[in-house]
């Protein structure tokens, strides 16, 4: 089969079936918009493992996402789709660009979540931009951002609670959606939902746990994502 | 009387009057969040000049704003605000941190006019934030923004038929708004509406009439906004 797509941390492969696709979660990690870049040999494992668990309970609990079926390892076979060029944030907590951008201290809860929307674009470096912009430029239309926003801020409160069972805080984390092939009139969640698009804190002792490991050089990184992937295990079989 | 406040274009002057303020403008150019400075010997009276005219119109046209009168050719009479920390832009043509930002070329005609808040913060160098950043960081609230969203347009309406007049395209433009001291549920325009804040191009040669000729070194800065003083004048007494 044929690959479609070479990301930074993951492949995309046809499949026999021209509407479903092969995505292959490599062990490349980057960070800076791929300035800093390592190699983990149990990333992709890693990653697919959390991702698919925390697809199946989305789907179990009536979020329409691109998932399919787990192939292997490291390989899930998605639907496939005209990815929306723009990836949508939630923050509970302040970190990150936040956190840059505002001068707040990392940390301070959010008195709601709050949405947010970026240009998906290795080149802009991902800017933040307000709806406006994002109409403008023919990215989404305004009923995209409405059905964003409700499907993000749900996606939110199932992420809170299941994290929540795994003793992790979710501070942050990145989402994107795209059409389906077979119906673009039908928008689904896409992409991955692992460590390394979602902040994660120990409940307990505010320890990262995400890809902030990595950005941060606080060593550990793939422990870090093997004690996420067996806390999900676990609230997922509860 | 006493100096309240002396910012990078203007000071702040209080009266016998404690409602109503002395708005001096200097002569002090900057650029590129302060980075960048010089002086040009008539600018105060320049900027002064347009401005004052600008807010009449304004004010002729239903606008509130705090513009009470001319003292002089560099003071103004203004009431006294409490300014609220968000920057209201408004982009009819793409130029600027918009282009940086999105990768579009200078010059591309919006759809229909792009409205976005920044926080009025040095420190931070103004940064372009979405409704969600302002409300929970407790800088305006929901009403607010609708409030500068619809005021915004409306000056933007007003502005480019001026304009217009002046053989001058209006690219895009910054405002301020504060709440009047003496009643805090009045908000008001303020600050000042001049080639400092506002681009403007000649309608026939394109020529950049604003502080681009300061920001990239284009020469005739003062030139310019003498032109513009003139054509606005004239616009004025049409
Ligand atoms: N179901 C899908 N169909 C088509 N494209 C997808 C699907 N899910 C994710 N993608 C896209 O595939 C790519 C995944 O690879 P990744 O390494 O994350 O790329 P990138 O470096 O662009 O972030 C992303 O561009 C993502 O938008
Ligand atoms: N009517 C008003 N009452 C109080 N403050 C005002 C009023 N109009 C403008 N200001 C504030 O006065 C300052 C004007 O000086 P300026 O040189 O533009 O300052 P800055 O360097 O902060 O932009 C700005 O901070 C502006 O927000
Ligand atoms: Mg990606
Ligand atoms: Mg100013």
């Amino acid at each position: 089969m044929e690959l479609l797509y070479e990301g930074k941390a993951k492949r995309l492969w046809t499949t026999e079936d021209p509407n479903t696709l092969r995505m292959e979660f490599k062990n490349d990690a980057t960070a800076f918009n791929g300035e800093k870049k390592a190699q983990f040999e149990e990333k992709g494992r890693l990653n697919n493992a959390i991702s698919t668990l925390i697809y199946g309970m989305l789907e179990k609990e009536g979020v329409p996402t691109h998932f399919v079926r787990e192939i292997d390892e490291t390989n899930v076979e998605v639907r496939k789709l005209d990815i929306l060029m723009v990836e949508v944030i939630v923050r509970n907590f302040a970190a990150g660009s936040f956190c840059k951008r505002t001068g707040v201290e990392e940390g301070r809860e959010f008195s709601k979540p709050i949405v947010e929307f970026s240009i998906k674009s290795d080149e802009l470096g991902d800017p933040l931009v307000n709806d406006a912009y994002i109409t403008e430029l023919g990215l989404a239309t305004e009923e995209d951002l409405a059905f964003f926003r409700e499907s993000a801020l749900k996606v939110n409160d199932l992420l809170i609670k299941f994290f929540a069972e795994c003793g992790l805080q979710l501070v942050d984390f990145k989402l994107e959606y795209g059409r389906l092939c077979e119906d673009p009139s039908v928008i689904v969640l896409a992409d991955e939902i692992s460590p390394d698009g979602c902040r994660l804190w120990d409940l307990k002792t505010g320890e990262k746990m995400d890809k902030d490991r990595f950005r941060r050089d606080l060593g550990n990184v793939m422990e870090a994502y093997q004690e996420v992937l067996e806390r999900v295990k676990k609230a997922s079989e509860a």
